[in-house]
């Protein structure tokens, strides 16, 4: 049995004979590449605690699974399909709950901006690509790099290994609220995990296979959890500072092309490969050389760089000098054509130095983000992933807000948060 | 009041205009590097919560340097004095709990080994030296970077701020073993922060000012402290995985100095020059400029270099493909020479390829070992701050292993490790 | 320094010196009795943690009384007037966070039912009457027992102190949020203490001094609070074990009455004084004399009792075979008057076999209910305590709910709690 | 399933199929006793959080245990036979588990002394006699109740069972602990308990099945659970003020049994019977409405007692008016003498005014205290409980403190605490 230390669930363990393909998949490049990949991004300029990598995020997510289908394993009066489901595909959850983030880079955020290509697109390389996992995949059994694929990809037949991954109630999310909370030392994630699992429950509500938890018992932790999310949103991802340095981060790579374009700048060879082929089975490779060390240590270098933008934007970061919320007062086309003005008259370029933010925007949607999920695109499946289900007796399960008023509030409020930001010497004006 | 949020203490506070300067000191370029520095270097490896950066610990030290004088400042029965001086000096010992560890750089044990340069000379040149730091520090007040140096010297003439930060009992250890402790989720360094503060107190012994415990009721949280500390040396600062990742980072640093040397290696700027000239006060702003991110970008530049040894050396690391320990069997000249003639045959210098672990060396010594004292170089000064004195209604110190035969059994020993690792390969011949 | 370890403040200290009342006080016959009074009466047959007293929840009343006039005491840009204020009347306010509960009986609620007596009345008579705590009460100063008994009956001039003690936000409900949260071991009533304490604020509202919480950092801590106790009430205060067996108590009062009006019964002497007498000033020995030990000594004699209900009912709670609750179905009269015919069938009188509950009767509002506050008796005042207050950067004070649309949906909701229980082998029936 | 919650284990599920004989045997009169039992007696004066029963302490172990047993389970390289042992009696492990403490009466302690009755007479005698129990094992399995007698009277032929209630490294031991840890809020009993049960192990040493704790990752922790339970007493079990106050309930017990040889004092019916005919047979039905209630109904009842020594005692214990340690100073015979004449001056009678206190008396040992095994009566098997062993890989068993001086040096030691100690007004004049 190898054990690893959490400070979240103490001991995860992965037994080294039944469960060796997991051990073979951490020991590879491509995951321990996770421990140079911070979970919160910038974050920890804003709670310094928060260093935390998606190295120990995935171990705690592929524990989470396993206690899942225990615990799903252990009850009576459900129907032997779901628990023969989670048993024969158990190995397959495990795995996609180890690979999950497997495609994060640097700064996501930013990263996805720019190229355009989404992590999850870098998750799907990985696993199916030319790389050290999809080998140990293949070893494993034949075709198994693509079954967790269509998991990733959620078209996977087994819908329960799906949903147990991917839902408002998965174990993807259930470590990052606990895990982001402790290490921020926040306390607004805590719930109590040993009574949601305690709660936890199967069946099928409109001809899905649904996780969700007991109506009797489960009510309260429901809620619970539901607003221990939403307060770490507006708390702790959406923290201005956080976002501010975020934007920061977005501006720099912004810049770093434009000069790259000019001739002005030597860009890292793996990031300017990703940059111009906008590829991810022609710069894997590349994509997996990168790290927020190889950015870091740029940005140190371009601190001093002749571009007094670059220059600046980098000294920002690397001393913490952030651009700072305004607020907007009166009309708002008047009121930023006053800003633009003022940065105007001090020769900061507006596209630079007025940066604005709103929360609700894509870079944060396919993580973390609850919205209003029927005015959206692919609404259904959406939809679906956003709810949590309370099962009675009979195995019928209800849709929470239909049994929460609370959450039926938070619900149809979402998080919407738009905010402008600007170096401080210029907000000092207004 | 500007608050912090901290795994270890919740809440760290600092006033805005009365702690000002801690404010200012913690914004410039060289206290925001600290971001950078985790504070167990590698031992993420071993155990993956452990990524806090030396930036946190700093806060830490700070609160937990208030908290001891505000506790002294509400003791009865004490001389007047003590109090007096703490009230005195509070903002020098505040200051100098935030800027002990400054002068660490990345991968210190390693760093101080190539260059000869230990850590806190580095710490003496930040505060002393042309930085940002230092002018804050003396428009704070006028020849207030001396003083700062001379507290982390020990030469300051108020002896209770020099054994507040520098003591067995001092707010830095405590801060790291309750830290180190909870982020790598190793339970052993837990003890009750809380009750060995209630207990805390100060008197005169020998002839020295020395904090101690109360000897009614401190004689067990004592025991408990200095046991804290045992196990997380026996089981996280020296375990083997950690220290095997250190001496090939180690080796790293040596083979590039060689390769550096045949002119065959591209050493980052930075590194070149401090590995060159050997000097604080010339390569400051190298030094300054050096981070893990750095060391670590070039490590995987590295991992594909044409040396062999370099490529392979670096590949382990980014892979933790670590040595491994092997037992030492029979007589240690001819295990050895075995060993030795082994690797030779399959093409692995022994130079690289046998590392040896004693962990009483001296890298580690000034920060964390107890050693036996009184063998050692300037034993007196040094004994005086390994012990720990407990204190009865009169004020007279005792010391702690004259009440406590279990810290007389510790204090005797030590704590003395010695290992040989190779890659495993090898070893499986053994 | 006296010192208590507490589990959830972890040590609380009182100066021998200058707070030796407090100590003076603790060491009375009074409030030493309330080391035999639970906090949470019955609850431990649901929670069987739930066993501590109203000794310490008092104790820890007094740690945050401190604590909350400490903050408050350090805050900038307040008016002095409030900081005065709660300097004058420290030690007050401490005095009476210490005896807030001292009038509580043996399962309080079932004896108030019997008697008419509101253990407030009690405690007042504590304070005021031929007690050993109105000697140190006025041995301390002349006239000092009246504030206090002010303080608690809320006319006391000083408004900061009466709101400390008695408000939405009072150190009262604050520690036995977080005390029963703890001590049952549900996680529900979990907020994070240190950040609400940090986030404390005082101003005037509506012509009245309010404590509240700072505007921009306390939202999410606000709301935080409030569901905590309102999952507090769902799940712990209103459970429908505890609640039967409290129900079976006040019946076993009952019975015990009839039983004494016919002679038939040997009530202890404490008790029947109380319930005859109905007065405080006469029977405030008796009172002190009876404890929960008195009642369940009683209990087990009682189960023996050749009255069939009596020893039937003392049987129930002995052996906990508590009255199940019944789901009514259909026409509540018609359900109703089944149940009745059922229980006459089996010679069961229903006055003592059919328990009826409304959790939101007399019986616990005076401690912990917040009910639609508008439609109830003397509104004004009740109302504001029942508010939380956001104060912005100038002072002003907004209602928590005008912010929070999730406590305003809470709010208007209430806890309404109906419920019928009665002996299992009737509720099989249906 | 159900679900009780605890503030130590979090959640204890016990099946309501496949363990109901569980369910059904807690739901017995005789084990609802055990909510009127307090886990540490008298310690509540001490700290005032350990109000915890013995009700869920019980439960605590049987959780335990089902974590022991499914641990072992899943090891690898260990004889098969353990395992089937512990599978084949699993029930009856959990049962003991449940049951080993049902024979604890109020204050045990001063009980036993006076009635020469140890409460593992009445555990057996519960299981075994004419009680609702007895009839539950037996109609789980006929011969049950035996063979749970068995394991208690540790004379069953499952060693392992044996062993795995009752060692040093049992699971009462361990929940005891951690649980008065806990409510006492005494940091001292704190391990890590999920490492402690990833290194758990089992094997044959000297012919007899042992648990232990792997040998190369379980040395520390063992030390830990040593050193926690090392700090147990000292700090909390021998506290002083709490001997203190067993020592004035001994003295109660006295004085009304001489008082009711002299035909001055009604002593409740049940315990007269105990007293009277020291028979656990003749007097189960007594025993078993016997209760810390009663107890302190009767203490109120007496403190008014005409008898001055009866009504003194009970005031002191009613008002924690406890008495009061004295150093012996000098020669003890010389020093005692005084000390009797001065009580004898101010009418105090020596018997009831000078308690002394050995803290290895006979009244702690079957608990708690690890004394110096070898010098005591039935050596070996007490000596075999007393040990904990590390197993290496290849199964061998090494004592503990042959691995770790620090245990060897504790285990040499042992606790002794002889104190004296007589009323305030006394000491105050030496």
């Amino acid at each position: 049995m190898k054990t690893f230390r959490d400070p979240v669930h103490n001991i995860v363990s992965i037994d080294k004979q039944s469960e060796k393909v997991l051990l073979d998949l951490i020991d590879t490049r491509e995951f321990q590449r996770l421990r140079h990949t911070r979970q919160l991004g910038l974050s920890s300029f804003t709670y310094p605690g928060a260093e935390h990598t998606r190295f120990i995020h995935s171990l705690g997510v592929v524990h989470l699974t396993k206690r899942f289908i225990d615990k799903i394993s252990t009850l009576k009066n459900i129907d032997q399909k779901y628990i023969d489901e989670l048993h024969d595909n158990r190995m397959l959850a495990l795995v996609t709950a180890l690979l999950h983030d497997i495609g994060h880079g640097p700064f996501s955020h930013a990263l996805e901006k720019t190229t355009k290509i989404k992590h999850e697109s870098w998750t799907i390389e990985i696993i199916t690509g030319d790389t050290e996992v999809k080998k140990i995949l293949e070893y494993h059994r034949s075709g198994f790099s693509h079954e967790v694929a269509e998991v990733i990809r959620r078209t996977h037949k087994s819908k329960a290994i799906v949903k147990l991954l991917s839902s408002q109630l998965d174990t993807d999310r259930i470590d990052y609220l606990i895990r982001d909370s402790k290490f921020t030392g926040a306390g607004y994630g805590a719930f109590d995990l040993e009574w949601l699992i305690n709660c936890l429950r199967i069946g099928e509500v409109n001809g899905d296979t649904e996780f969700g938890l007991d109506l009797n018992k489960g009510l309260s932790i429901a809620e619970d959890f539901v607003m221990a999310r939403y307060y770490m949103y507006v708390n702790v991802y959406f923290h201005r500072a956080t976002r501010s340095a975020e934007l920061i981060m977005d501006k720099i790579f912004q810049r770093a092309i434009e000069l790259n374009n000019l001739g002005k700048i030597d860009l890292p060879e793996d990031l300017a490969e990703i940059i111009i082929k906008s590829s991810t089975s022609k710069t894997l490779t590349n994509y997996l050389n990168l790290s927020e060390n190889t950015i870091w240590h740029y940005i140190v270098l371009w601190s001093k760089h002749e571009d007094n933008i670059m220059s600046d934007l980098c000294t920002r970061l690397l001393n913490r000098k952030l651009f700072k919320e305004i607020q907007i007062e009166g009309n708002l086309i008047d009121f930023t054509e006053k800003v633009i003005n003022s940065l105007k008259e001090h020769g900061l370029p507006r596209e630079y130095y007025l940066l604005t933010d709103e929360a609700t925007s894509s870079s944060y949607k396919d993580h973390y983000i609850t919205q209003k999920p029927k005015s959206e695109g692919s609404e259904n499946e959406k939809e679906a992933s956003e709810q949590i289900f309370l099962f009675d007796k009979s195995g019928n399960g209800i849709e929470l807000s239909n049994k929460s008023k609370i959450i039926n509030q938070i619900r149809n409020e979402g998080i919407k948060i738009d905010r402008m930001f600007i170096p401080e010497q210029i907000r000092r004006l207004f």
